[in-house]
């Protein structure tokens, strides 16, 4: 590996040893040989899309190309495509401390916060506030106040995300919060907060996008009560692959939501008129589920089957210190402002690094084979994937970050602003 | 192509005859060869689940194989991937009579008349009947049910198919009908139900799951207000491919829906704190698309591009008329009651035949290669794609059925009833 910028002093020879040392070490360093990584590329983006595994693209190919043209129709019972959502819910299970059947996999994030807002609503009958942080990805909030156009009295109101427990009393029906932010990577204590709000009365509803996969969650053990996530981020389920839906094995038989699709009747092949709920998880389904794409989520979660969470997290937090450090060593990145708490405690499986031309230096970077992320008005996010991402990749996005800004060519050009998906 | 059993006279010859010369003369007989068909084997289940064709197969391979693997989170831009719920809409279009801006693909059937029965009950400030025919696909129903148990007011009432028009009245918000019955293959007169309905100030919903793909449809010049569909039956786009919505451009302005999702945002990129509807249809997206799922559906549509649906509706009439004509004149299948009422005006793209044993009859028949469909207490259900099926195909499968009722093949062994999917 041959540096792209003189680096001061013997800082280069230092820290690529200390990085190559880092990898020989690494429990997870095989992993990498799972994903179908695109050559040339570090990939520092996998909390936006995770990338494609072997056995995700197998997946797929075996049902497109196996099960759907051979099997037809039959595939529901033969392939068992009908026990999709619990058999994908039961991988996710151990990933984020669950029990197996407190985890169905249906839908998207959005459409399964409807499900739960409603669900833990009418579980607290005479409150009506829910109460979510300032700067959550904005679909959280959006969902409630969908909800709260037609359901009266409910109302929604913004906190600061390091005031939570002070801010919390007794009218407030519903907590709903993400774990780790979008963009500054600040993450939350669980169980603390749960707790707390517990103590009032109040309901937690945990958004788990940038956290199932790559940080330690013990829902059952630090009695959640519900929870939801992504399929295609840090599980690497494939691009807009199914989400997932916890629910507290306490309320699976108080689970009432009004998205009643079939999938979710208690008979669904009774074809009755009147909607009665299946038991617990089950009830959640709506509508038939994604095939295709719940078939290539389950390939890509066969990836977690012989990791151990604990390992992936502690090297997120090797991968992403290490990084800051290297970037506070090199003359030509003082410009950039690191956003992210860097507490163990505080911090998800990413960094945010604030630049008045982060869009510019995203786009450059991504030019040198370094996929990040641009967060508006002047974030650069950097996500660490610990299965595919290692201490070198680290260190080479670094000396390139330092090649663009050395040599400013960012500002060769004009990037034209376009639209990522978180 | 040898029969399996006897049949009368020169039945067998003669209708032979009449099979292939309809075969010869048939204008959409070389669309079979899109198709991934498994080998002897006769699909009469396409409206359960459409084949897999090549289009739609290489599509997958794409999306999952070098889209998703070498171009990652930069696809969302690069192929297109943000704009596929409008693309796959603009496709469905043309075959369901809408202008392109008036169809989106998204989320399932259920979901989305979710969304469409609150847009039209917003729509009707003074009235809170929702009607829907009994025998309806039982989600439709299911969903009405799951928004009253939250919206005050609001209440369903069932009433017979063949006697919609007579039951409206001025208390009546929205009309909520599948196009063609799923059990029956009984199809109700659209333009007509929909004109006495404005005429009485009554929105429709019409469900298009039967009837998209197999069947002509005006929804723009019968003035049509809202309907979904399905991308899985006779679109052929893979099982659970996403659905779809039409929206009258005469309430493009005044959609509002409660799963208002960011990907339904005016400006879903600029990760606003509060809601504000996107355009027109675009309103109707939620959460993140499933795209491995759209990209699929993408493919499968192209099939449709050089398709005219009057040659598919021409077709399917003959089709069924074919088999219900040969099933009428040999013997032993004369223990079949023909359910599906066989006026062209009054048919989608099934038959439905009644027998006390049908469960079994239809598993017996697909161990002979012919894949129908079973739907309790007693109907074996059989469906047409003229894309794929041919006359001799329908020949071919009442013979085997014949062979079966002849050889009582079977009542040899017990049959356990396993669930399908519509």
């Amino acid at each position: 590996m041959i540096p792209q910028v003189i680096w001061p002093n013997d800082m280069w020879m230092h820290t690529l040893a200390k990085a190559r040392e880092l990898d020989a070490k690494d429990v997870l360093k095989n992993k990498r040989e799972s994903f179908a990584l695109p050559n040339n590329k570090i990939y520092l983006d996998g909390n936006s899309l995770g990338p494609a595994s072997y056995a995700a693209q197998t997946a797929g190919q075996s049902v497109i190309n196996a099960q759907w043209q051979t099997d037809l129709i039959t595939s529901w019972n033969v392939h068992d495509w009908i026990r999709l959502p619990q058999i994908v819910g039961a991988q996710i299970a151990p990933i984020i401390g669950a029990q197996e059947d407190c985890v169905i996999a249906c839908d998207s994030i959005s459409i399964n916060l409807y499900k739960l807002l409603h669900s833990a609503l009418n579980l607290q009958p005479d409150r009506h506030v829910v109460m979510t942080q300032k700067g959550n990805f904005p679909t959280d909030g959006y969902i409630a106040q969908g909800l709260m156009a037609h359901r009266s009295g409910v109302c929604l109101v913004y906190v600061d995300e390091k005031d939570i427990i002070a801010q919390l009393d007794e009218s407030i029906a519903v907590l709903m919060l993400t774990h780790v932010n979008y963009k500054t990577g600040y993450m939350l204590d669980m169980r603390q907060i749960t707790q707390a709000a517990h103590e009032l009365g109040i309901l937690v509803i945990w958004d788990l996008a940038h956290s199932a996969g790559a940080v330690e969650l013990s829902l059952d053990n630090d009695e959640v009560d519900f929870a939801v996530g992504c399929g295609y981020k840090y599980l690497n389920g494939g691009p807009g692959a199914p989400a997932f839906v916890y629910v507290n094995s306490r309320y699976h038989s108080q689970l009432r939501q009004p998205l009643s699709g079939w999938m979710g009747h208690a008979r669904a092949f009774a074809f009755e008129q009147d909607y009665v709920p299946a038991d617990g998880i089950n009830s959640l389904l709506c509508g038939t589920p994604n095939i295709i794409s719940m078939a290539v989520l389950k390939g890509a979660l066969t990836i977690f089957n012989d990791v151990n969470i604990a390992d992936i997290r502690q090297k997120s937090l090797g991968l992403s210190a290490f990084m800051v450090s290297v970037i506070q060593q090199h003359p030509v990145l003082q410009a950039f402002e690191l956003i992210t708490d860097m507490d163990d405690a505080k911090r998800g499986s990413q960094i945010a690094l604030a630049h008045p031309d982060a869009y510019s230096i995203c786009q450059a970077w991504i030019e040198q084979g370094v996929i990040a992320d641009f967060r508006a008005p002047n974030i650069l996010r950097v996500g660490f994937a610990p299965l595919y991402i290692s201490y070198c990749d680290v260190l080479q996005a670094v000396d390139r970050l330092a090649y663009i800004m050395q040599h400013k060519t960012y500002q060769a050009k004009q990037y034209q602003i376009r639209n990522s998906v978180t």
